[in-house]
């Protein structure tokens, strides 16, 4: 009705649709011009990102994805959360060290354990892969998968990092959340691909990273299906079952997914292979390192590191045009602003 | 405008908007009222499947399961297609034997490959695990994955059962083939979990069963991240990597899945263990056996068969009140319709 004259108007309903795809459109002009990677400065490593994003969901495009293969894998350590001055898993083998000392007297007399009970992370370091094993097999195993689940999640609820003072699962980066979140609203299928323990990451990827268990590829050691007061449980031994690192991570891409990646993201030498492989044909394809330069942020490491270790890697990025975040002037923010 | 007044009719948009929603309603009362799994004969198996599917689909009922908890698994060989009289994928390696034999000459005299040149699948077998893993690593080894994909798959293409005169991949159950996709159109992820290996699986089963390579879990052998004419390659190893059968599949779950199935599909002994797995707790679930019952349209066997041998896990599906299909009794049809 028109409500001054009171006749009825005889488009009313066609400008009711009319406004309608007004609003609709405005909606979506607005959407596509909202800034996907908020806390990621202008620049190369930005650019990059959007473009190849562009290319792969340009229907029609030369570069056009189809959804179902549009895989991306992700390191965890150091690539989307800070893995200094020590692995989180390694803090947490070393807690549960302690906590197990009482039913094990021995351990004060034998390496790693000694050093490990000590916090000495240098003398645990120096009995080597050996001693790392040891040190993992000991804490990690003779219990069921959910228990280990239980332990785990309930020492990275409570634990904070030393410097940072923060739970660990707020240590994540938010430029790379970001990113995860502008992948997966693109029809990607982001996974996890880490030289960390499955199990240790499992219970709370989905929460932090949207990454559901499925999703997650890491080293494992070895599970038995047992029954245990009329139940099965799944009881885990102490004996190394894979290694996702280096040379492993592609043998655990074709594993686990059985497509090759489009889109490869780490930040050390471990993650070199999984990046050529994700990078060795004409597909459309996109490989990036994150580079630790912010000693005031957060670290600053690369080629005389022992964790996060990047030094042929770097290279590499350099000679093939990989995509290499300087984290200091890339990042407009490390982690998500703390709790208010 | 009312076309015999020549008057604007004051409700026309409303009528209009009224008639959409009457059309959308009576379209989804058709769907419902549409059989989701028509192949399947009235009994007690097919309103087990239909009264689960409703029970933790139903939103605020009492054995609602979210989405993301819905994972499905099935077992492959004799519950989604025919494994009589041997499996797809032994006949595929005696085929390669003899394909690869004239680079072999020492094979004419030496067991499993001097059955496995004559064709005698009796001979094959007496030479037991042993002779089965080692005819498996000369036919399934030594190329890199991408050959053996492309080498499996086109063997498949071309080659026919030898009863039936089909081709393999069109031996798929037709009623498994609507309880896949009933499944997944509420809101399941199935997954394929199979004794059979993963790699002879993945090249075809999106097609064929709307399952994805990252959703198909098998038997796999061992492979390495090389280098071949500058190109990285993953080589396959002669090494058996992982058996996914009878214990071996709760423990493959938990790997690749890290998730408890609430619906788990077998056949055979092979699947009790992952029939256990899922029916374990009180979380809502449901477990089936596919019985062979059926020699006049597929194969009758069980107890005493030596492929899809079925007998504690049928023992334990009475006890247990798992629903056991009898396929001459519970399947309108077996096989999907021949091409016209």
């Amino acid at each position: 009705m028109n409500p001054i004259s009171g006749k009825r108007l005889p488009f009313h309903g066609y400008r009711s649709i009319l406004w309608l795809l007004f609003l609709a459109f405005a909606g979506l002009t607005h959407a596509r011009s909202t800034d996907p990677l908020p806390s990621w400065n202008s620049g190369s490593a930005k650019s990059a990102i959007i473009q190849f994003v562009q290319n792969v969901t340009e229907k029609g495009g030369p570069d056009f994805v189809p959804p179902s293969e549009r895989i991306a894998t992700f390191d965890n350590d150091g690539t989307l959360w800070c893995e200094q001055p020590m692995y989180v898993q390694l803090a947490f083998a070393l807690a549960r060290a302690n906590a197990l000392a009482p039913e094990h007297p021995e351990w004060k007399n034998i390496e790693p354990f000694k050093s490990a009970l000590t916090g000495d992370m240098k003398g645990v370091l120096a009995t080597g892969e050996r001693g790392l094993v040891e040190l993992i097999m000991a804490t990690h195993a003779g219990i069921t998968v959910d228990e280990f689940n239980q332990n785990s999640d309930y020492w990275l609820t409570l634990s904070k990092h030393p410097r940072f003072n923060r739970p660990y699962k707020k240590l994540v980066y938010q430029p790379m959340l970001e990113l995860l979140d502008y992948l997966r609203k693109n029809g990607f299928k982001n996974y996890i691909v880490s030289g960390g323990g499955v199990e240790f990451m499992r219970p709370w990827t989905e929460k932090i990273y949207g990454v559901p268990p499925e999703q997650v590829i890491g080293s494992s050691i070895k599970t038995k299906f047992e029954w245990v007061d009329g139940k099965p449980v799944l009881m885990r031994l102490p004996e190394i079952d894979f290694i996702d690192d280096k040379d492993g991570k592609p043998v655990a891409i074709q594993k686990f997914i059985g497509r090759r990646p489009i889109a490869a993201f780490g930040n050390s030498d471990g993650d070199l292979q999984m990046l050529q492989w994700t990078t060795v044909d004409n597909y459309p394809h996109f490989a990036l390192l994150v580079h630790h330069t912010d000693a005031e942020r957060e670290y600053a490491y690369d080629r005389d590191s022992a964790i996060g270790h990047l030094d042929k890697a770097l290279d590499e990025a350099q000679q093939k045009g990989w995509t290499v975040v300087d984290m200091k002037k890339d990042w407009k923010q490390i982690f998500p602003a703390a709790n208010p």
